[in-house]
């Protein structure tokens, strides 16, 4: 049995619901961790209802600028990319959530934590993975594996028994159930659960519809630094604010919105819906700054590894000693990504317009070095070429068939 | 020296002028060789033309149906992608040629081929690897890795003194070169060679501006046998015709124009502009159509190898026996590839709005597969993700840090 | 609750106490089912334990050279190895039970099947992923997970109390767990725990110690066709025959005897004994042959995809997808993997003395093709090398450091 | 032409005939480099020849340390192994000799190098892949690509026609070539060339024939920091000192021969036999070193990527961004490959015997931990075989044969 139990708390019915049922379950003390990472409102009315609940330690903590420093853009160095198209928006925050957790949990002398994350999803692997990771001797309690809730209602009938308040959604509530961070938007459940129908139109958050995006297109440049954003047209920001920006310009003009099958660690396939704007916009500008500035073996080592390194995160392993050696030698690779994108920005779809770098490994000194040095004449290429046919050559000659 | 030569000809000034040259350096037999892969508007009068040289073994030849069924469709089931975003329009249509090349060298008793690719390009390259591993005896004749002519002028002059009729370009050439199939249109050099500047928009030749794209967005249907697509809405096709059709959607709407930094195979960065239409809207709902029925470790799998076999591809390798292992194993996880994909084609972006499959691995029949066989219980999370975690747990006992 | 089960019997005190537990357990049918795999000294005699403790439905199968074909040859095919040392032995053995297991459930009607592995090996999860893989409506039992006992007193106090007839052990037990089938015999656990004592040399059962193996060295042939080994010395044979013979010659020799750490899929590090007489002659075999006859890239190719084949075996996955897709490719490179090879065994070690193939890549027939077709020009090289370090060049004339 | 060169000079035949060849032709200054890493007798001999030469600036070099130290210890930290076999001992040394040649250069002011490699080896390759990577704006003098000896007898005559005082061979020639360093010999060629017969005994140079090896083993400790050697038996070391006892140790008991069919990065399969004799213990320490101390994930990314390392190393692209990037991520998993391995020396095998380290992942505690904080409960099993069943169930569920 527990002693103190740190509660990852959005403060909404589910996480309301799983407090309560922690200091009923385990008669124990309950501290309540919240972090901003670009998606909380009012930490204070969060805090303020925890206290209702009769908290005494309450952590809120505005994450945004670790968030996207420590976690986003190392992901986006590794240009990832889950099964080709989902840019992991939900993966990525969730071992953030869990460092902090227990680093509360050792801060206050607590020996289990506990998610509102259920049975069937990715996250509650992500949060116990590292937390595990972290903290080997923690407590994990994930009550919707324990207890006998099944549904919605079922947490609206406990809170009524119980006597949480609990805000009634005006008009008919969402079909499905929703993640937001800096980062992205992702929807889930309910009526996306048929993958032949689209979703309606009014369920995405924070990008316009293409189609009502404005008939102007937008051009913009992005300046990096060692793999990094670090400047939004002329504005030099930290990273929580050049990711800002990229969100406020792709959500205009409608970018970043994906609607995919993917496949759950777990086993199962599921139908998740995606908004991303500014990562979007991102992840293209950097593979456009990485194709001027990397070596073309470098480019292909990562490309190689980068499926593996996005199922790491997907699947929880951002703590792990394996994606952490990715992480070294994708970190080794950046120190020349430097230089300046410029994009077009246009009812959905973002556009390399151009890139140009100090570190270029594409420009007028190449034709020159070319020239003075010899490094490239074209009679090299016959022997180029028949050496990499002979092995060819010889199967052939011997009779092989291709 | 050759006896007899089989040279790749198109007509244009650069053949024109290698097919004299060939005849007066080498004083022997050449024929010509002239495939319609998509790019041919009058093969007549290519053939006049190669008639008006003197050539008396002339081959014409329609191969647009071969080209996409055993080139484009098998490349597509793979999801090729170089370097994360060109589609190899340029790169599967060589090995067509230098198959067709040494077949016609057989048939009429040449030992040699020549083509009018560049020292510097990958389509020697191509070509080359290609000829050699289908004939290794055959001789290569490159002539611009061996006559003296180093420009266009040089051309021009070269053709002048030798009587060969050049049809003058109305208002102007174009300042890059082109190469163009069925697949797509790829534009390079001249004044592409700043990757900073975007290209002047009467560039592009086979789709409109996403600017001046319709407002009104066309949703599409593709129906996909075994990796393949079969149908485009409501009309079932030949390979070529279904990439007709889809080339057609997509110029339409500007979709599939990309301009890209990549790394030559001989070592050098260059900018290209492609325009793929038809196989940016294809790539897109082939993998639509495998995330709802492939096994998952299956797609990552391909995912992991998919890297590898662009590459080879793009690096000429199509004709040797570890593309071809590769697709065998590719070829079969496309069994079960069978179902509709539904697009919104709209201002120069495609977008999945759904997709179905009697073959998928996500519908009805897993949930209730799971309620009666308990295939998936809630509980048994917790076991999988405490030893998943166990290694990580037992390093972070004994002090490691992460 | 199950109907009937169909347990994995091996006559042995685990599997006869399982028995009694599941009758009375379960108040259903159970039937057994007794794989020769090359490891069974007496079927009779376990037909009559089974039948002595009321089991209706009895089924022994001599499984030998499925075992051999189906199962470890395509594993060879691969060159297979665990961690770069293990053949796989006991894993590769679990999936043709399991499959058998199935086979009999559907036959007889059962509902439900059992083995007698523990929860913390590897050798649960080969069964069950496989009955799962090719049942999935199967249930599964697995007593050491559900029952209270603990340990062998407690077995024998199960047995007792059951009137269980078990045989005692002569002299004292091994402290060790073991397994055997015809390609290898593992011993792990008990004594074996300290990874920095080697085992007690009379735990080995079929090899001699190198140190006391002949002074003689002992030549011999293996013949290939397809990949597979088809004759020892002059003599065809099956392939069970075959590696019997291996068996021999190898034990003899005090060969094949490994002594590691590895890493299980449930997540900890264990230390296991192997004892692959016949196994280690072949792989050592095959990768000669394969030396000689496969082209350059399709080795490199399985050479990366060996250890995630490897590892797919391990880890139970041997009827999955994506296990199949990998031996599609695999299989599809042995075409030419036909000739033999020269070894000589000796305390201990195997060498490989020679190679010989009709369709060796490497003989008098290269040189030959050099000389004439010019296949091979020295001066080619330049070129070759130019072009290959042509990035490397740019990248120090840019100022870049390695 | 150049004005200045720096020979890679041994001394030998084919380095004195270089010399004058380079002096003749080119009419310019030469100097000479002499590395010693383990192959020299007589440094001061070679110098004398040098001298005798007419070279005025001649280097020598003691370079066994920085050779072990900083090019075998991280290429073994990699567990590289060129082909599943060969430990690339010719491979190491090339690009230290090509850096030196180049720091050479540019301390005296050369534009050249030259070196003795013939035109079908990989040698050549490496040396010069190396020299431009480090230099780009070096010339590469490559005598045997240019001139129009080619064979000993060749050699001989213009040594005679020259004046050059060339070893007569007492007895007879070698019928082979041969390279030698501190941590193997090669033997390539001549009597070799036919891949079924077995070399003559005669030709190993530094290691007994397994027949003739002590009748006793000889138990050895291996001791790692950092997954470097550190200490053998007792007595520590630095790396070369180390390597000349394992050597010592190794030889003595025949072991470390290997006799095998490569692929040369030209495109061609060769014979080669190598005798290994410390390396060949040191990787087989290395691996049981790292089977205690790493995690899973890490020795299976390791795993995988070991072969594309070996390739880079064998094809020359030590002087790489690639092979560098790699080796970050490497090096970053050896901090904790630390201990001690115990290993049986005997007429030709060396056998692991124990393994022990202060940072093992296999110990008592493990066990502890396990019973304390839960890490570890059987009844997990079934839910981690569940889930990862899953996918399997449900495809077999809906009628998907394996």
């Amino acid at each position: 049995m527990p002693k103190k139990i740190v509660l990852a708390y959005s403060g909404g019915l589910d996480t309301a619901v799983i407090l309560r049922w922690l200091q009923k379950t385990y008669e124990c003390e309950v501290a309540t961790f919240t972090a901003d990472i670009g998606n909380v409102d009012d930490l204070d009315q969060i805090e303020a209802k925890a206290h209702a609940s009769g908290i005494k330690e309450i952590f809120v903590r505005d994450l945004t600028e670790e968030f996207v420093a420590d976690y986003v853009f190392p992901m986006f160095r590794a240009n990832a990319l889950y099964e080709g198209v989902y840019l992991l928006g939900t993966s990525i925050a969730r071992p953030l959530i869990a460092k902090h957790l227990v680093d509360i949990a050792r801060e206050i002398g607590a020996d289990a934590i506990s998610h509102g994350a259920t049975g069937k999803g990715n996250d509650q692997i992500r949060f116990e993975l590292g937390a595990y990771a972290l903290m080997p001797e923690i407590q994990v309690i994930s009550p919707w594996r324990e207890w006998t809730l099944e549904s919605r209602d079922d947490l609206l009938n406990f809170a009524d028994a119980e006597g949480i308040e609990v805000e009634k959604r005006a008009g008919g509530k969402a079909n499905y159930s929703m993640d937001t961070n800096l980062l992205h938007t992702s929807y889930e459940g309910g009526e996306l659960e048929d993958p032949w129908h689209p979703p309606q139109e009014d369920m995405w958050r924070h990008s316009v519809n293409p189609l009502n995006a404005p008939d102007d297109p937008e051009t913009i440049e992005i300046t990096f630094e060692n793999g990094n954003a670090v400047q939004f047209n002329k504005d030099a920001g930290t990273p929580a604010q050049i990711l800002t920006w990229l969100n406020e310009a792709g959500g205009r003009h409608g970018i970043g919105r994906v609607d995919i099958v993917e496949n759950r660690y777990i086993g199962m396939k599921s139908r998740g819906c995606y908004e991303t704007p500014g990562g979007t916009i991102l992840h293209t500008a950097h593979r456009a700054m990485e194709s001027l500035t990397l070596d073309r073996e470098i480019m292909h080592l990562k490309e190689d590894l980068a499926p593996r390194y996005s199922r790491l995160v997907y699947n929880g392993y951002w703590w792990s000693p394996e994606r952490i050696a990715l992480q070294e030698m994708i970190d080794s690779t950046q120190e020349h990504v430097n230089g300046v994108v410029k994009l077009r920005l246009y009812k959905g779809s973002v556009t390399v317009l151009g890139r140009k770098s100090q570190f270029s490994m594409y420009d007028e000194a190449i034709a020159s070095f070319d020239d003075t040095t010899g490094a490239y004449t074209q009679s090299d290429a016959a022997g180029f070429i028949r050496l990499n046919a002979l092995r060819l050559r010889v199967a052939a000659a011997k009779g092989r068939q291709l």
